[in-house]
């Protein structure tokens, strides 16, 4: 079975050239203030096949903060661990409310609707404290991994400087805490979460780590297993219901692609069986995820009709 | 290229099977007083391949009530004549809502937030209205046309009982018309939305139907065709991320495929490129979705790998 | 016990002048049409004591349009006959929401939160069909005893006008049945209450049909009671915490009163043991209350000292 | 005018020896472990009446902690100083829902509905620090000299253990901060917070110091004003629509008197002109109000007829 029979590189070449002549639109994240000196025109895209081809164009190669696009690691180191006893401490449906919202918890005594909320990453970090004697190391030893690259660091600097001003994310944890479903000290849950999303990545690392949801849950070289082949598909599901916040069925809608995006601009997608892509713009629209990311990732499923449906 | 390697009928046969040993659960949908006296142990299973072949096993034949599965349907007769214009009227993110909630149409200005709630099946009806001479008709001869059945009718019984019993919906479309998204008679989109629900179909039928969004829009003898093949992958976007009001995400998540349930029993699921599939069983669990449907679904996609992730 | 030591006249002349040379605001209602054509800048005042005197200003002769004071009256109806067994039909809570919300009520199991929301007064008049043989005739009756006045009417036109185009209401009523908090035919319950809003009525004949709530229940010739001591201070609770909607924290702490607003630019209040006193304008703040006679209680209060505070 | 008139002695002793005989119900506050520990059959009375005559009954020596019921104290230390200005920080609507509730304030832009929400005190503790050098010293010495008693003093084990479990707080106070209602650092505020919250007092002590809101804003002997009397009657105003978190309406309703609980097991209630009454049972209903507290209250006014109402 010859799986890339697609040359992908002029198809995404044209789009990366495409959108370069467009206008750009949106606002880079203001609220993590070490995120809001980039230079916000940077554009990279890296398509990873399971046939071991990658495709690269742009920006590919500097490196851009991970954020919320950590939090499918997250989950699938859990749920690695755990199964389906997970499910007892977050659900899997999506929210209809914007990624910070408290508003829905109240209702739901404290079991956040989705694990790529913040409240549930937040849960899982949690989690993930009791399941891994040190997480911070498993989820960058497990990235170095299946990115084959060893120099994969946390950015310091970034996580700091959104321990100082997440107070949303405090406001979060203590909520979680007082409706009983953090375990572990509220400081030390933030600590790791805020760590976790200050992952310095490329398009290129990025894609190829994200290829095991692409893999059955494992490296194209079989060396490296996070989840089985059953486990992977129900990630890949909860991507595509729950990616983008309140913009989830839209991106399914036009994207079509299980995927997951992060305030740094990053947006990461997979076509089972096939590929992952990651794409990275920093401008952020309205909903909190990459504009170009968006453009680019709709402009090439429509013209790849490369999509889960 | 052989679709069709695989042989369905054993795999559905043993599901059916099992099923069948085990205790079944839930309860017949009771507001609709005339689907109340059901026998509520019947059990039918059809799938339809692209290649054209059929499976079928249990009570594919005795018919039931279509309900909300008719949404897909009248959405897609909307979009296809409207396409993306018609997404002023209604959104496409699930809502993590109950299905006949009015909670958050007064925080978003009368828009429903997808076309697979009462709301937004109801401003569809609205819209259709406005497209078509008779859209009852419409509905009816592309039923037939798809499931290549003359016989299918509406049950006016059934849309008789709605009507009586429909309060919650009355309330709606009155809640609708009120913030302006409703532009006609409200007694006359109602009527056509109950008629439509009414529809009486069997497995086999449904499971024709529904092929078309397993064969890019068209029946597989290319005779008829609804959608293009972007509209179909769409519409089987929003099948998957919204089809199960709030237990979509838990669809998703357990069977992966696009599909719709309706309070008669009935769920019918797509894997494009491959097949549809259609299950009925009349008793509900406390989502409002078929519970043996549902079980049989899991298993199936579990067993045969078969999913869209 | 000289009650009336206070001349009102001079002071009642002296507010209604003052604000007569200042701009006014707001709009009148426009989602009664009948309602619509109404001239904006009529203002007028009238004070009931309890001694007998009687004290006007401007227009407090040109009928208007009762509106929702009249829940006042037909939670007076109710409560009189069925005493605190009322309470299990609907709450005594101010809602922090607008009057025709639907909101709350999904998670109240139809239960409004008090008898001042619309959902509220819907179920009051569900209960007085079940309570009153000739519920609109019993309650002019009242009007017209305790106003002094047997020329008092319903405006069938205003009545016609509200029910063409309440929408919302019958939203309401519908998603109340739906919830099993409205017993009677849907239609049977609207048709008394758009009946009972519409009632005609000046600024005296209101004064003095509302003195009753500032003594103890009865006229204060005693030829007509109904209520007694005891409920007659609930009642004014109730007005108190609920009266104006959303804006009802803001009138207690500006005005410090008792009392109810409507659409058609009415508001009585009243000082229990004192006296009630009637103000009409028929320009509406955002809130849906008289913007001018928001602003003379205001300073009425504030000139006379006279609240319950 | 000789204001004392009624001796309150006897029906003080008749109601509390009637309750005495019945059923307590409720539970003590658990989630401040230092008040866990309480004999929680205490229960005590005292009126103070402007007229400088006092009326006691049962444990009316004992010290309790004074918690919520400061809201009002810090609420009036700010608007003393603020005036209406203080409204661009909180509002002065009753918010239909519980006392430590988040949910209303993601649509409010973090202005809590009122200043007696746990939210809007916090928003108060934030102002206060701006306003006055030493806030607790502020309060403390206001405390002091209304209640004519320097013994009174901070429970600092009841802060502390307020400050371990205080989760809620923690959240709503960076929820908050990330709104931007919050001007100074969150942890300075909520330890103020706590600090005013553990206030040990005892039934005369709060009478007295409560009776400046009978009395228009100042000791009976003129020697201390926190308010003037316009101030006065917008604090009672606020206390009436917003005392008793989602119970407000029903206080308002069965007692009719301005006031405010604690869930210190104190409730302290006004009859502007007439008196204060403090009452204290440590049990309290499920809506976190004294069970014993309210029981009193109810008879008390039924039975004197003396309410504002």
């Amino acid at each position: 079975m010859n799986k890339s029979i697609i040359n992908y590189q002029p198809i995404i070449e044209h789009i990366y050239q495409d959108l370069l002549l467009r206008k750009n639109y949106g606002e880079v994240a203001s609220y993590i203030p070490e995120l809001a000196g980039i230079d916000d025109e940077q554009f990279g895209i890296c398509l990873a096949h399971v046939s071991g081809e990658i495709y690269c164009a742009g920006d590919w190669e500097p490196q851009f903060s991970l954020q919320s696009i950590v939090k499918v690691l997250l989950l699938s180191m859990a749920y690695a661990r755990l199964g389906g006893q997970l499910w007892q401490r977050v659900g899997v449906e999506p929210s209809g409310t914007p990624f910070n919202s408290l508003g829905t918890l109240e209702h739901d005594d404290g079991i956040p609707r989705n694990p790529f909320s913040n409240a549930g990453a937040i849960v899982i970090s949690d989690i993930l404290i009791d399941l891994y004697e040190n997480p911070r190391q498993a989820l960058l030893e497990m990235i170095r991994a299946f990115a084959g690259d060893e120099s994969i660091q946390f950015d310091k600097k970034v996580a700091e400087s959104e321990k100082n001003e997440g107070h949303r994310n405090v406001a979060l944890v203590n909520f979680l805490k007082s409706l009983g479903n953090i375990h572990n000290d509220v400081d030390e849950v933030l600590d790791l979460y805020f760590d976790c999303c200050s992952v310095s990545i490329n398009c290129q690392q990025l894609a190829k780590t994200f290829l095991l949801f692409a893999n059955n849950g494992q490296t194209i070289d079989q060396q490296h297993r996070l989840l089985n082949r059953s486990q992977t598909k129900r990630i890949n599901a909860i991507m595509l219901t729950c990616g983008f916040y309140d913009e989830a069925g839209d991106f399914a809608y036009k994207v079509g692609l299980p995927g997951k995006s992060g305030v740094g601009g990053g947006i990461v997608a997979v076509l089972p069986n096939e590929f992952s892509i990651a794409v990275w713009s920093p401008r952020l629209n309205e909903k909190g995820n990459s504009y170009r990311g968006l453009k680019f990732l709709e402009q090439f499923t429509t013209d790849t009709g490369q999509s889960i449906f």
